[in-house]
């Protein structure tokens, strides 16, 4: 440790001749007049050093909106220092000692003109550098407004990462971690699925007719046991080894890109693992919540220690809620190993922001999913979505508010009318309400007001929203039991979930493994079953979804139905855009309608298993009479005239467009 | 028939020389020159005479807002007749004949400085006056702003008149009508009930602590069967001769206004009875909805050939709904013995709006409850309450939209912000999802998401609301299942329902007899039975709850309990107007506050059998601590200090005012 201290000192020295050189060269510049062309010509030579334990953002770009950039050092005792920077264009414009003196928080300006590059950071102690960081500035790869966020164009493909393919067996255990064996037969232990294995499958996926991967969090949780969920992050500037490198995740997302698909991060601004580096050494007193009562207990810490949160949600609107309650909700934690960070400390606050912005910019996202939405100080994540969606006007970020609840779902979405003045700068929150409305009416026999109707009036709910068309909807997921468990295992009952919700006006999202009709009928809920792998993921697996080895003729007629139903959608203007009409559920049958000029598409939903006459006459506002029309899924043609027999119970998918 | 018309044209005669004698005076009158002072000491002489068969509405008032009314005429070939009238300050603007030859409508416009009194208005065959019908404008008995609505401070007696008491057995039997029987063993012939049963028994009434009374419909249903409930109504300005009089029905109002209570007209818009005697001579071809299927069907007309309602209410809202199922439900008819009356007829409108100005003026009213709010055409509806509301600013009006549905409850709420403009100028929509949260919340075992947290979590939705504490709250109602029965016999939970809705920030209405446990466990749900006769209404009855006489203690018990909370509530400023505070239920407690300057009222909802320490800590934000309170029901003294012991299940509601 000793020796290190003397070696640093001695390279401090040498810097320190450098960059008195480098000055300089700077005032030579200045006098020459033509500062900024010579140095695009000739940018400022930088010997790289890295002295300090984190500097983070890890790099930053020249060129955004908010030309502000706050760092965080932490360095034992690196309060003592006093850091200064000498590069054209960017300032320090103040420097922020925390309640630990191996923290600084170092607020810079970077101007417009600033020149991309590296620059050294001088941690100055008694007048001398003592310690020196490079730093980079990059040049932007492409315009924000490029930035394009997912929309009702996409079909979201969700992947536990853990749990779809094993590209790279060799980062399956990683001795520096805490949790180092796998183990497939354990629903809570790691599996060794990856990053690699994600973009190994792209063909599938994209084949399938999905245009958007969101996979569960990447980020390091070196959590001593069930960290393959991701949720409990322990460096937020880093991929989990176990998932690969950064440059795998930069792959995946170019990979993808490069197909026209969009890459969602799955991130966590609520809690952190509490195995994260700075929970031994918190910056501030209040750099998590509770964070006195963590301190005291920190050496016995258990779930009895842990003051966790009401999970009350309903205070973030309720005019009547109790200060207390509120407070608990916010200020509580998940769990008593995801301590809950106070985005209420500006510097939490912008450590967070700037964490989400360095992902997008650095892997090149297509849009964030931001976990348990209603748990962070309500106030900062309309900032923090505030100031992505100012920096990038076309990116898309959804939110996981899980409430069956379309006045809270509403309340979330960017544009509500909310009477307390509330906007969450929120493009996407999720239809958590619409989910159990379609499950509920699927599984309910038809009468007045059980059954289809359910589906047709929780879609009449779409009134209050200022966007319907930027909702998220989902037929399950990682936290849910597997729709076709949720549907008692009847597939034509999955079938009219899925191809309901794909003709929504909804951005769609599906689960990986409900191609293939994967469930957890063995333990409904289990959260380790309900994220079963992936059959072919693994070299050793016998069964093979990828190529459809060894799959039962159901699941390939699912997967086959989904196949098309997603390849017509990914073209479809009358599903993305479409203006939608829909006639409430007579007798079992409930017809919807996406219409734009030249493409109406027809979702007929029958419930009836014995065959019935659907009289035509009723939809003639619609306009489609003596049209010909495709069945999407069966390739047959219909005439649309009197009336349509139908057969059999399930969904019939009609579309006007033949090519 | 002949004979009279010899005899009015006598009449006419005699008439038209009166008429000459007073137009002279009149012109005397002008030459005066100072004819207002002159018609005020000397009104002009009017003799009366009434060829017409009906002119609605009856009378008319001057100094209304709007100087308009329509006149409907209805006279065998009236439309021949030209009217008209010469008073001072009445004209004619227009005269508009109908499809059938039998009817006139007649606007007159009736200016601010008309002096009350009576007219005559002459129809004129052929120049010469064929038929006269003399006509009053009264003058107002108060203020318009001094027409109160009922409000929060109020709590509402809601009365099946039919089943509350028999004041007047001798109209019990009305020989002209078409039910003629009285059976008080069926649960849907007439019982016998009336208006004047209502008045003995306000001293019931209002020692119970209810400060307003609304009766169901008190209208003519002259039907020949089932005519008890009055939502078949066959004339819209009369008083059902065996429910008594108009007086009995002024009478009613005034001996209400004297204690400070208020008279609620139950008003139905959307629909008549098929006995309705405009039936057999509609006016105007679209007078009702689907009238050429019911006049081509008239001979035999029977459910098969109704055209019903698809009752799907969502269509007033639904951005998506079908044109077609806009339309159905908004005309189809609600049962095929109740025709759909056409509110986009402007002489519908017209004559629906004055019908209920023409009631508030004429019986002082103290709000109107709208039947079936969602079904008429909702523009009309949105006129209507404007109309009244601009006429009366300070009324009162609650609609009946029944929807479990929050978003619906909220839509049709005066201020709302609706994305589709629509304001309905309703100030109060009806809580039945409120009703449903609470019935769930007490049957339900406590856990995560059951029990009182429904109760918390419904409430909550009031975020939405224009003014929550203008939407009308219930345990139940004429057309649901009695509380006591929902709630499954339990006393205990029966009594938190009501103290819970009781200390709500909403106007509460609580159906007869539900003070003393009134039930339907013999055949829940069934019409007949939850409207079961108020025991003590009728002289023979050996039950007398009115007195006490031969009820269960559970029964007395039940009865001062709310006898006690209603009382209280009338005084307490903090549950009419206070603010509201609620704690999010733990441990089978919920605890909720309600709070002005100088009353604190504490309500602790506590579902444990057993005894349990409620700590007062957490409720400190509130600031009782050292305060003593008193138990609203028991008289009972206690001090708030560091916690309170529950000894049993139950309702603690406790106030800090001593007075």
């Amino acid at each position: 440790m000793k020796a290190n201290v003397m070696q640093q000192k001695r390279c401090n020295r040498y810097m320190f001749i450098v960059l008195a050189c480098v000055f300089a060269l700077n005032l030579a510049c200045k006098n020459e007049g033509d500062m900024a062309k010579q140095k695009v010509d000739t940018p400022t030579k930088v010997i790289e050093k890295n002295d300090i334990n984190r500097v983070e953002p890890l790099n930053w770009w020249v060129g955004f909106k908010n030309p502000k950039l706050q760092l965080l050092v932490h360095h034992p005792n690196i309060s003592q220092t006093t850091p200064e920077i000498s590069y054209q264009g960017v300032s320090i414009e103040k420097v922020h000692k925390a309640d630990s003196p191996n923290y600084l928080f170092i607020d810079l300006n970077i101007a417009k003109t600033t020149t991309p590059g590296k620059f050294n950071i001088i941690f100055k102690k008694e007048g001398e550098a003592d310690l020196i960081h490079t730093y980079e500035l990059k040049s932007r790869k492409k315009p924000a407004e490029d930035f394009k966020g997912f929309t009702s164009s996409d079909a979201v493909y969700l992947i536990t990462p853990d749990r779809f393919s094993n590209g790279n067996p060799n980062n399956d255990i990683v001795n520096s971690l805490k949790e180092k064996s796998i183990d497939r037969t354990n629903g809570y232990a790691r599996h060794g699925g990856d990053i690699v294995g994600i973009t190994n499958h792209l063909d599938y996926i994209d084949d399938m007719g999905f245009t958007a991967v969101w996979s569960c969090p990447v980020l390091t949780n070196d959590m001593p046991q069930s960290s393959y969920h991701g949720y409990a992050i322990t460096d937020y500037y880093q991929i989990d080894p176990r998932y690969g490198t950064l440059n795998d995740y930069i792959n995946l997302s170019e990979a993808l890109s490069k197909r026209g698909m969009k890459l969602i991060m799955d991130q966590v601004a609520n809690h952190c693992g509490i195995a994260h580096w700075w929970m031994k050494d918190l910056p501030f007193k209040d750099w998590i919540n509770h964070q006195e009562n963590y301190e005291k207990n920190i050496n016995n810490w258990n779930n009895s220690k842990s003051i966790t949160t009401n999970h009350r949600r309903t205070t973030n609107q309720d005019i009547y809620a109790s200060k207390r309650d509120k407070e608990n909700m916010s200020v509580g934690w998940f769990v008593s190993v995801m301590p809950d960070l106070n985005q209420r400390n500006p510097f939490m606050a912008t450590y967070t922001i700037q964490n989400s912005i360095w992902w997008i910019e650095t892997a090149n996202l297509g849009g964030i999913r931001q976990d348990t939405y209603p748990y962070p100080d309500k106030d900062f994540m309309s900032q923090w979505a505030g100031e992505i969606m100012h920096e990038y006007p076309n990116f898309s970020i959804v939110g996981e508010e899980w409430s069956y609840n379309p006045l809270l779902i509403g309340y979330w979405q960017t544009g509500a009318d909310n009477r307390d003045g509330y906007e969450s700068n929120l493009k996407s929150p999720m239809d958590f309400a619409m989910q159990r409305f379609i499950v509920e009416a699927l599984n309910e026999e038809e009468q007045w007001d059980t059954g289809l109707v359910k589906m047709y009036e929780g879609l009449a709910n779409d009134f209050y929203y200022a966007t319907p068309k930027d909702i998220m909807i989902f037929p399950d997921n990682h936290d849910m039991s597997r729709i076709f468990t949720q549907l008692h295992g009847n597939v034509v009952n999955t079938k009219m979930a899925l191809s309901y919700l794909l003709t929504l006006p909804r951005i769609p999202q599906v689960y990986y493994g409900t191609e293939i009709l994967m469930h957890d009928f063995d333990n409904p809920g289990d959260h380790g079953l309900i994220r079963s792998d992936f059959p072919g993921g693994w070299d050793s697996d016998t069964i093979n979804a990828f190529t459809g080895e060894g799959l039962t003729d159901e699941q390939k007629h699912m997967q086959s139905f989904l196949r098309k139903l997603l390849n017509y959608r990914k073209e479809s203007k009358a599903i993305h855009n479409g203006k939608t009409i829909h006639f409430a559920p007579e007798n079992g049958v409930y017809v919807l309608f996406r219409i734009v000029d030249g493409e109406t598409v027809v979702h007929i939903l029958n419930k009836n298993s014995s065959t019935v006459k659907l009289d035509l006459y009723r939809f003639n506002e619609i306009g489609l009479n003596g049209k010909t029309l495709k069945n999407i899924i069966t390739g047959e043609n219909i005439k649309w005239t009197d009336s349509i027999t139908l057969t059999e119970k399930g969904s019939i998918i009609l579309t006007t467009k033949f090519n």
